[in-house]
């Protein structure tokens, strides 16, 4: 076991490892070469468009300002500088909230660390159980400060009670404060926003086929019967995966066709070659730049040929459609009640803002809902269980001799040395690093499978499984040794009343663990976050392959944004540490502190400058980080209750039992008073914008802003005399007039202005502050993931040639 | 343990003494004397006036015809001769669901007896583990048909987990069917009825207070404001619990003056006299005809001071209001949508029928409903629990020679022969049967003070707190012998797979003791509950002491009402006991299926002719009921799973885990699929009834027929100016005028004509089937819980003289 000198030890190591990371940060992050990739954010919003300091040849690529290498600090005062309402404007309100929970877990660890730490290690170390034991083997000095230290039957113990009652009623108190807060930023936020699609438009699924008659004719006729003053008109939802299939397609053939173009004009004497057999390795030799211009154009047809039976196919057309209502008060009533008899049918949800839609996932009925939601607990359950098995039978294969006795003709080559020391060395650690890689991943995939509808909710579902993966692989995997499927079998054929005990009297020995985990997984972690090694390599990459022109450039630019999915779990793992050991082993605390400092830091530096939101869902993973703080304590509580039985201070348990009872009807009350904020539309709110809205703008053409809003990003690559024709087709109430509000077919229109521009287009990502006519036109800018036709900024004076699928959207982000 | 003979005999007595009650009541139901005793319902409904056979003065009373005589079992074809359309109409469809839950209690368990007796009883006969223990000390008969008898580790098991498939999946079959038929029964029900004030009420509560504003300013500028296309007025809700208070007390005093006159009458030569003091033993002795006139008289004055304070002082206006719209969409939508920002306030729930509201729990703040929730819950865990310790407290008083020690001054009087004689063999089982007496009181009691707002939703809250006492304290108490607070000792110190082991080993044993408790508690106690034994002696007595003029004899009638609270509990313990019976003893089900059948004829009997449902929630309950029998089935399942382990069958327990799991998914699919239906009310629904409607009868006024629905039962007492200015001051847009439809102020409408008749107005029960504008005037004389002037009848000449406070509302019923 380690001692504090041990300790003290490793977190120097660790915190120079930090220091180095933040220093190669501060070095890398002033090169003018790298500022695309430090500074992302800036470039999108439009606040920048090329380096600082591009006065000559070399001051492009490297910053010969010797007075920014002394200030290389700097970048921490800057961060902090941008206030609150700065940064919802600048960021949105996902990112501010997301800041926010570092600095509850600030204003919740810095009191709790201060009284814990003054109060409780005098009563521990002064309490002397362990003393008599050999020091060196069994002890620490950090036990000598946790509560193992105190005899047991010790009337002390009561201070310890004492602290937890004090301490949980802290965290509820700010918790309470602090949902409330979130909740009514919410409200602002959705208040402060000027007209959204997604408050007008709701999803409905499981429309009913009724024979005869098509999915559009169904909806139409049904909201006009049920919802007549409010009904304004709908669209449909097809289902193009073949399509997309072919479009990912064409957009990698681009790329090597722009790969080959580049390598040409770069050596004009020799035109590049390429062999059409497996993999370029054999076949016959072809002009590379011939052979992929074709294969586009043969693609083209393809997706011609693709997109007109989409449009003439009436099974293409999915049960489920985007219905608008002529004001929020009546999308708010609409996606609040039940519609129909069978309440499988004419399912309303609110529909999420259309770049956060998952298009593939809606279309999956009602029963097949109920049996994916069934098998993906299972599986979840088995994967955070028995995720050792397959782990351990990969594993296996490092016994050699075993090996070779299965399969005695691989004999020759698992005897070479290479290959045996690999697979003796290398091979086992491998597969359990490899799995944990992959896993968001798995979770991810898990999650559309469930069939959610919106991004936003995918994340918070990935997040959801991957904390309890931790939760029980980390947390109780490490205090209990063994795997976690061994830990369940004890745990069944345990008494309920045995499994904290179990648990609680492994915690004070495990303090030391945690530290170090800390301080590896937290310190260097977020340190390593800043430095966006991956990013800075792939751009610097692409920026040599691929990159012919400057919208070429701002493509290669990769800000990323929250990886909610797994930065959300392992924070909650942290505040469950905290809690866990703030009454145990205070001493824990201050490295939690300095995780939750730090990481504040980094991540509003990255808010600020790189990350670039995919969707906004206005804070929607609150209730979320809420209620895994209340499990928190009641871990930490009924954790406390085991490890005090087994200290004999049973008198106490009456008392303590009391706590997790209180807490979770604190849970219970913050849920009532709270969640609905996070789930519904209060109709109060719809009213009072709706009347403010007409009071405003009286006038505004309402149906021509919603008729294309949640149209499939597909058809934004649709010619415009056809896109008319798609729009006839799915919705015949269409005034076909409204086409003439599509900004880039007139010349003097806002966004026209913008295109001629030099900036880059990227700027109209904020799209609710801009007029509402221009929404279609931002669409088919603002989705890097979105198909849409990056020739138009060089070929304006063609603004009809639109025909191009989606030939610059980016491989990471296809919804569907 | 019984032999098969044993239980023979047990059942021959039961029989018979059920054939006995049954005899009973086939003579007195025969008597005409008894017809308002066992024909109630025909009297309210208006189809009978008077006892049949009437033609001479004995006829009156005893029946003289000989061959009714012979036929005295013709009740069980005539019970069944109704049709469930007519029994819906008959009666309601809250009963006529009710004896669905019989006939689907014969539906799953015939099918199953027949293949349980048929494939099981032969198997476990024939595996003869038993047979080499001493066969009349450990074993009865019934063993040797149990699963009891099959050798660990036998293959026949495997025909025990088929049959444990069979008989859940048939269950979920019939389980599905039911809930589908009961849900669209329900909606057709709901669809058929002609226009109710429900439809287009919903009950708002939480309306913050806004200084310097009445609360019925605040609803109707927040309705006008947010719906504005849709409100129509509000009703408030007042505060008048002193003011119930009073009127009960001035029911009291008019029936002790009814004893009195009648006296007088009988006897008169002899004015009736009453002494003044405590309880009428002590003090001056006075005319009692003129002291309780006296009496009422100053009841009266204060009546009108209490109902005077109420109207003026605004604090006496709850914070709660019945809002009414102009259409069931209108309705609808505001009543499954959240209003405000703070989804604490302006709560929107329907409202409940007017007859099932519990006017009590109206104001009840957000906060204190989650505080009392928590408090309830528990103290009925406590209750299911502990109750055993105060019953055991007051067994340890018949310890007499630790009651003399205690109290050594009572030593005479305990010595005394009778007192302790008394004391010892009576007190202890006295106590705990009080207690189960007392229970369901107790039960509905704790409900109410958890704040729910309708008559129909305590009961249903009563019923499930039944059920888990009956549970743990009947089923697994019997199984597992000691209290309910030492299995939950045990259980918390057990592993939990160790549990259902540890019962379910014990199951096969109590089989015996379970065929004795369905004999005795469900063939016994049906046969008594058609017998009315205390219904019977109620009516006799106060037809002797009270009855003055045929309204009295109305009133004295005591139809009852199907005793939830206490029936549906009971009744799925049986569901409980067949379904886990069902593989391991089957020799039970036969019982059980006797239950089923005589119940359902004895209820479907009572229904018809003497129950009389205080209000209609069509079907309401039905989802507890679904819950249950799915409980009950994972109950089984999980015992089955114990009782095989310890039987060393391990290896199949696979198979029967994924049952549960299968169950479970099933249950949430029903949840889904179903629930919706009995707690919202879908848009389409309520738009197709508007436009019916609206077709039907375009002019009618909405308003003035809403205006008084919701009326506080206390208005209804009061004068008709007053009651005009009572509308005015609570609802400043009523216009006066609507007065103009209530339609016992003016000669020619149809109640008025009702009035007239010689039958007592009750059949103006199923008010849904009325004119609309006949409502109000229906309200003041449907419920006998209602504060309504009880003169009217006699008093036609002066329609105006209506200055009596709910003299007839009879002591059952007070709904705050």
């Amino acid at each position: 076991m380690a001692t504090l000198g041990d300790i003290g030890v490793s977190a120097l190591i660790n915190i120079l490892g930090a220091f180095a990371f933040l220093l190669a940060f501060a070095l890398l992050r002033i090169q003018p070469i790298n500022d695309r990739v430090y500074f992302p954010k800036w470039y999108i919003t439009g606040g920048r468009t090329s380096p600082r300091n591009s006065r000559n040849f070399v001051g492009k690529f490297v910053n010969l300002n010797l007075w920014t290498y002394l200030t290389f600090l700097n970048w921490m005062p800057q961060a902090l500088k941008m206030s609150e309402t700065e940064l919802i404007n600048h960021a949105g309100l996902d990112s501010a909230v997301f800041l926010r929970i570092y600095t509850l877990g600030l204003k919740i660890f810095v009191p709790i660390t201060i009284v814990a730490l003054l109060v409780l290690i005098p009563i521990n170390a002064s309490g002397g159980t362990l003393f008599f034991l050999r020091k060196d083997l069994v002890v620490s000095n950090i036990d000598k400060l946790s509560i193992s230290n105190v005899h047991p039957k010790s009337i002390r113990f009561f201070v310890h009670i004492g602290l937890e009652y004090l301490f949980t009623f802290w965290t509820c108190f700010l918790l309470y404060k602090e949902y409330g807060r979130v909740a009514s930023m919410r409200l602002n936020f959705l208040a402060s926003q000027r007209r959204r699609a997604a408050q007008f438009t709701v999803l409905v699924r499981n429309v009913p086929h009724v024979s005869g008659r098509s999915i559009s004719d169904s909806v139409d006729n049904f909201f006009k019967t049920n919802h007549p003053d409010h009904y304004l008109c709908h669209q449909a939802v097809y289902n193009f995966n073949k399509f997309a299939k072919l479009v990912r397609k064409r957009e990698r053939i681009q790329n090597w066709l722009d790969y080959n173009q580049l390598k040409f004009e770069r050596h004009p004497d020799k035109r590049p070659t390429k062999k059409t057999g497996f993999l370029g390795l054999c076949g016959e030799k072809v002009d590379a730049i011939e052979f992929y211009k074709k294969q586009i154009n043969d693609l083209d047809r393809r997706l011609t040929m693709e997109r007109q039976r989409i449009l003439k196919d009436p099974k293409s057309i999915m049960p489920a459609a985007f219905v608008s209502f002529n004001s929020r008060w009546g999308a708010a009533v609409c996606a609040q009640t039940q519609q129909s008899k069978n309440p499988t049918l004419w399912l309303t949800n609110w529909a999420p803002e259309p770049r956060d839609v998952y298009w593939k996932n809606l279309a999956i009925p009602f029963v097949s809902l109920s049996v994916r939601k069934l098998v993906i607990s299972l599986s979840v359950f088995a994967l955070v269980f028995f995720y050792m098995i397959p782990i351990a039978f990969v594993q296996s294969l490092a016994n050699l001799e075993g090996l070779e006795k299965v399969a005695p003709f691989l004999r020759p080559v698992i005897e070479m040395k290479f290959v045996k020391s690999f697979l003796q060395g290398f091979l086992p650690g491998l597969a359990l690093k490899i799995f944990l890689y992959i896993l968001p991943t798995v979770l991810m995939i898990m999650s559309k499978i469930e069939g959610h509808m919106a991004l936003s909710e995918l994340e918070r579902r990935a997040s959801a499984k991957y904390y309890y993966f931790m939760l029980v692989n980390v947390f109780l995997g490490s205090i209990v040794t063994g795997t976690a499927f061994e830990q369940l079998h004890a745990f069944l054929h345990q008494a309920p009343t045995q499994i904290p005990r179990t648990i609680g009297v492994s915690i004070p020995m495990k303090a030391t663990f945690f530290i170090t985990y800390i301080m590896v997984d937290g310190w260097a972690g977020i340190a390593s976050e800043i430095l966006r090694l991956k990013p800075l390599v792939i751009f610097h990459l692409k920026n040599m392959l691929l990159v012919k022109t400057e919208r070429d450039r701002v493509k290669a630019m990769n800000p990323g944004s929250v990886d909610f999915p797994e930065t959300l779990p392992s924070l909650q793992l942290y505040f469950l540490l905290g809690i866990v050991y703030a009454v145990v082993t205070p001493i824990l605390l201050p490295f939690i502190l300095v995780f939750f400092a730090l990481a504040y830091l980094v991540y509003r530096h990255q808010v600020i400058n790189v990350y670039n939101q995919r969707y906004e869902s206005a804070a929607a993973f609150w209730p979320h980080v809420h209620s895994r703080i209340i499990a928190s304590l009641l871990i930490s509580q009924l954790l406390l209750l085991g490890l005090l039985s087994t200290k004999k201070a049973a008198n106490s348990t009456p008392l303590l039992v009391a706590l997790p009872i209180l807490t979770l009807s604190f849970h219970k009350y913050c849920k009532n008073r709270f969640e609905p904020a996070f789930r519904k539309y209060p109709l109060e709110e719809a009213m009072a914008k709706d009347i403010e809205d007409r009071n405003s703008e009286p006038d505004v053409n309402l149906k021509a802003y919603l008729t294309d809003a949640y149209l499939h990003p597909i058809f934004h690559s649709f010619e415009e005399v056809e896109l008319t024709e798609v729009r006839v087709d799915k919705n015949q109430t269409q005034i076909p007039s409204t086409s003439v509000n599509r900004p880039h077919n007139h010349g003097p229109s806002p966004s026209a202005s913008e295109l001629s521009s030099p900036s880059p287009p990227h700027h109209a990502y904020n799209y609710e502050n801009q007029p509402p006519h221009t929404l279609i036109h931002q669409y088919e800018f603002d989705q890097q993931n979105y198909p849409v036709n990056h020739y138009e900024v060089e070929q304006q004076q063609q603004p009809y040639d639109v025909f191009h699928y989606g030939a610059d959207s980016s491989s990471n982000g296809y919804r569907y």
